[in-house]
């Protein structure tokens, strides 16, 4: 890897686009006793406690035979390809008794995928889980044609969805988001989001979703005006992270100063604030009693230590 | 502006964020005899041929009283603020009567989009059609909710739709697309898509949508990989472009070859091919006979001219 590999980057799955257009060859595989399946269950993922019999937890990936009695229906959304053998995700969320009977299968149970990513999983499997939990969410919110009201069926393994009166099509969607550490010298912009959790002294990058019609250096220059009243010069990508919560592309970036004073958007933000270098390299050890900053998983963590440890200036 | 600027980017008009939230304002706003409108039909934007007197055109703003008797139920879509005066794009393509009308105005015709930002318009109204085009081609394929199949409403002057029935929430998408220009010291790689023009000679950039659950620089190995069968190493961003057709964010970056021999994916390409840096200087400057590159429009055209101009190795 030569880029900057964050959480829910790093699926090695192989993502098949030659093999994903042949419904025959997908419908064939998630019959194959050597596929694997994923079942999640609205936020939450299946985890084998122990699954190489090291005592480690893994994703609880089943056989079509273990899965089958319990799966009421459910789409299989294929993920991908591995030494062989054919991945896929696929969501129990509509019957309550195939999640139950499932963990009742013994040493498996559903984790929160985000948890699950934080505290359980290795980074392939992170990626992977973040691939069929962008999925499932899609799928979930999309039953219906969005042209024309009617239902829609799975196709391609869940690549798109159909709809049989109007004939649209219909592709999963991913959000891009800015996220932008802004920085004035020694000194760099935080805010508290409205609607977040707003604990004591938790603070992180400015972030926001993109527009229609904006180039990724206007959304960062339009969202740090809106939020903090503040004008930006040299926006410059630094790296980009899948959140699959529920299906955004975190497109990180440092930005400098080009106006220094806060003019905060208060129904968005609860507070925004210039730290000095010092506090946060203290926060990012974890020994500040001032400011609290987002941990390893999310990209901001990556993009405050980057700046605070003086790779960008 | 210190970045890369592409046609499309540069919307001059202040999203208003804070007035959006308020619908009263909004209505207000939709009735303000200093409000301007700017009408669609299908992939065509309203132009005035003579909107300074100097005979040079612009885009075909009108004001309420002209448009009023033509609307027929259309929503105003809010685009911004500029100098005081409030900024709609309204979709006339439901009623073949309205346009017929508003051209018989005079002065007024309707231009396909892309044709209008090519040859007519400067680059700030090229901005302002980008982000209407992508507005009003979302709300024409979301009228009914995905997620029960009801009749939604427009809110916040086009910024979300609501299901009155089961309460969801759908706001625009922008979809994230990585295009990449591959290169192996003095020569790059450049491909003819199926399903575009396949006029003899014609090359570009490759190119293809983001999956779920990728960063950019994966999305950008992935699709090298499935297209040419060539691996990346370097993935490197340059600079982005909201692409309104219909509504794209192309992610431009540049990327080395790792591995050389193409392997083509023959569904989606009609050919692949490594071309050296003369051809491709001559080809910049509509000289080659081997080879014809997109013009400056594209972010193609500047992900490949900043390679052959050595600005990239």
């Amino acid at each position: 890897m030569d880029f900057y590999q964050h959480v829910f980057a790093g699926n090695p799955l192989d993502r098949c686009e030659v093999e994903r257009r042949d419904e025959d060859w997908i419908a064939e595989k998630a019959k194959d006793p050597d596929s694997r399946f994923l079942p999640m269950r609205g936020p939450n993922v299946l985890v084998n406690a122990d699954a190489a019999g090291n005592g480690e937890p893994a994703l609880g990936w089943l056989t079509w035979q273990d899965l089958e009695p319990h799966v009421n229906g459910a789409a299989p959304l294929l993920l991908g390809l591995q030494d062989g053998a054919t991945y896929f995700a696929i969501d129990l969320s509509a019957d309550e008794n195939a999640a139950v009977a499932v963990e009742a299968m013994g040493g498996y149970r559903f984790e929160e995928a985000r948890a699950a990513a934080e505290n359980l999983l290795s980074a392939p499997e992170a990626g992977i889980m973040a691939q069929g939990r962008a999925q499932v969410n899609w799928h979930n919110r999309h039953r219906f044609c969005s042209v024309c009201g009617y239902p829609t069926v799975v196709k391609r393994g869940g690549q798109k969805r159909e709809c049989p009166a109007c004939k649209a099509e219909h592709f999963p969607r991913t959000d891009p988001v800015i996220i932008m550490l802004v920085f004035d010298g020694d000194r760099c912009l935080l805010g508290q989001s409205r609607g977040r959790l707003q604990a004591m002294n938790r603070y992180s990058a400015l972030a926001g979703f993109m527009d229609q019609g904006e180039a990724i250096e206007e959304a960062v220059a339009r969202e740090v005006m809106e939020e903090a009243g503040i004008r930006v010069k040299n926006v410059r990508y630094h790296s980009s992270q899948p959140w699959p919560f529920p299906s955004s592309l975190m497109i990180g970036c440092h930005a400098e100063a080009d106006t220094t004073g806060i003019n905060m958007d208060d129904e968005e933000m609860t507070d925004v604030q210039w730290f000095n270098r010092s506090e946060v390299l203290l926060a990012l050890e974890d020994k500040s009693e001032k400011l609290r900053l987002p941990g390893p998983i999310a990209i901001a963590h990556h993009l405050i230590k980057s700046w605070a440890y003086g790779e960008v200036s």
